[in-house]
């Protein structure tokens, strides 16, 4: 018999490349009631419409789709679900076919199947500085070799996707609308610069938009895709932001030459999507209520998103710069003068308050002055209590020696 | 612009191994509904518990707990859902830590998730002959060499398994209750040899157990797990044939050392399954109208059994022979005197009945002879009707040239 004790295993490479997420194990820390809570990317429980799916469940499990909603389905997704997403994809009518539309569980399982698709370990990928941290884990996983390029306030740099292209990297991941963490939403100039800059290249386009219905101001120019080969783009979607993330429904769209072996590398994962999700999806947006809940969703986010701008600027305005952001879920903040936001993070706690310090959304080393403060999940009482929580943990911090 | 007409795509090397299962492309074929399917491994949905999944949901959705139900959750699962996991589970009480049981999406994402942790491309893997082509899939796709280990009526041939372990493949993948495809269940003997012999090396057991719960004349034993090394096992049980496949929702147990490697890839994969099903699943495992309700399976299913046995036996006894299966969903033939069983179900199909040839369970090459008929999705009169048609499309094919 082996040894129970200090077991070694046979792992294979890429479990090297399994670390956790700062932002997953800080929301326990964060899960204290006592503690206003900036980190996480969630949505407001209160606005999810729990009434309504309620009804529509109901409905469907006494309707004749009963066995079809709680039965194995189909791979690539539940038809009916598709061809919603597909009118309702801010692409021109015709841009995908029925074939070129995936459910996938989660916008975080189509990373998985692009990097399984993709990405051999050492294969390169280019990304937004800073990028989303969960497609970062993904692609990692891989072994993949990440190339951060630098974004200015209109989006990526152009030259700098160029030159990186040279190189042939597998794929470019980006998040052009409402960013996480960012918030950026590039122009529509730039939009168009970086698809003429990818349709000089062979690198497929992998373009993640899950903010897209969350504006404030005005909506977002088109995806980035519209423009790009059509050969050469997946776009990712998801209904964890616009319904309710507990479902997992997200969807990738993109050519069938692509989206078949997507569907192929699926059913090796996990056969398919759950089918309840799929068919209650398929009842709410078909509802005249679902245009009234992304209406209402609106108002309430752009409420909160007013009230953290404003106790920021009366508390912080000296020691935090920010992007104002027009969509989305975020803040994104960088110490004046410089300093370590994971060291002001350890004050704010103290106070009572939590976020998500910058760096692991950069290159190793790089973003440390940075901090990600979500305002979707707080009423709007609570992001100036926040705030006032993150200008006394600035002061103690500023007091201390070294920073 | 790059060409948009037959691009070629950078993808990684894994893709090479991606083939769709021929048993998900049937599935097409066999719903039409002039065809009687014994393909496919589907539950009778007219079975499935909607009233009262209906009332659990408008209870869950309009109780305190609907914010959390439609919320992103954590990535190893809701705790209440694992600790029902583990006190239903078929081990002494203590077997496995809160942190060894993990909530997946649905069984085979545990064993992407186990691929993932454990298989570089060229590494062996040990499973029956034959295997659950899900499984192989998922193992195949990760580059494993699959070595294929001979079965007889108590279990897998133990001086094989022995042999081969000499070489440390990496894993030993066992469906020891009920297999999919064979029906097959281990004596308790051959259960404990097993165990034995896997205590002798230091390769780690992933056990597949979805149809424990449906067991006909007798409950099965214990599983092989209970008698390993606790450091050197994974066990894989699933609500998909108790419950509902839809909702996609199964679990892993194991050593931590284990488990918390396997929560990481999950959280890389798909963030954390489904909130919905999980919230549901914890109310209807607390109601004592679940085990009525495997009770109500078990007699359907073991009278579908009969009813297929009993017409197989009537008309095709000299032409086939089978396991008479004790649980399951399949019953396990082989054509008398040879032959091969995609021929025969190109004449099947013309009587109007599709079922799944064996091969793709085997290695390349082997296994041709063999089919798989599936008893739970039918009723009995249409279990009867297609042994009729089986017998049928048997005389028209023995009668073609070259069989």
């Amino acid at each position: 018999m082996s040894d129970t004790s200090g077991p070694a295993y046979a792992f294979s490479g890429r479990r090297e490349h399994l670390r956790s997420s700062a932002i997953r194990d800080l929301l326990r820390v964060a899960n204290r009631p006592e503690v206003i809570s900036f980190a996480g990317g969630l949505p407001a429980p209160e606005l999810f419409p729990t009434e309504l799916l309620a009804r529509l469940t109901v409905d469907l499990l006494r309707s004749r789709e009963a066995g079809q909603a709680l039965q194995y389905g189909e791979t690539e997704g539940l038809p009916a679900l598709r061809r919603h997403i597909l009118s309702r994809a801010p692409f021109p009518p015709g841009a995908f076919d029925l074939d070129g539309a995936v459910v996938t569980h989660g916008s975080q399982q189509g990373l998985d199947l692009a990097a399984k698709l993709f990405l051999d370990p050492g294969d390169e990928i280019l990304v937004e500085t800073p990028a989303y941290v969960g497609a970062l884990q993904a692609f990692r996983f891989f072994g993949a070799r990440v190339t951060f390029l630098p974004c200015d306030g209109e989006g990526i740099d152009p030259a700098a996707l160029r030159a990186a292209l040279r190189r042939r990297p597998k794929l470019v991941y980006l998040t052009p609308t409402f960013q996480n963490p960012s918030g950026l939403c590039y122009s529509a100039q730039r939009r168009r610069e970086v698809a003429e800059v990818l349709n000089g290249s062979d690198t497929v386009l992998l373009e993640d938009d899950p903010y897209r219905e969350l504006w404030y101001n005005a909506p977002p120019p088109p995806p980035v895709s519209t423009e790009v080969n059509p050969a050469r783009r997946l776009y990712m979607g998801s209904f964890s932001k616009t319904v309710a993330p507990g479902l997992r429904v997200g969807y990738l769209l993109g050519p069938a030459a692509l989206t078949r072996q997507l569907v192929l590398a699926k059913q090796a994962t996990d056969l398919h999507t759950s089918s309840l999700g799929q068919h209650l999806l398929v009842r709410f947006l078909a509802e005249p209520a679902f245009a009234e809940h992304l209406e209402r969703l609106r108002e309430a986010y752009r409420a909160r998103r007013d009230a953290l701008q404003g106790a920021l600027g009366a508390r912080l305005a000296d020691r935090l710069s920010w992007l104002r952001p027009q969509g989305g879920m975020f803040l994104w903040a960088r110490l004046s003068g410089g300093g370590d936001a994971a060291a002001l993070l350890a004050r704010a706690l103290e106070e009572g308050l939590a976020f998500v310090p910058g760096a692991e959304f950069h290159e190793e080393g790089a973003g440390r002055d940075t901090l990600r403060l979500n305002f979707s999940h707080s009423s709007e009482e609570r992001l100036a209590e926040g705030a006032a929580r993150l200008a006394r943990a600035v002061q103690a911090w500023r007091r201390q020696p070294g920073t």
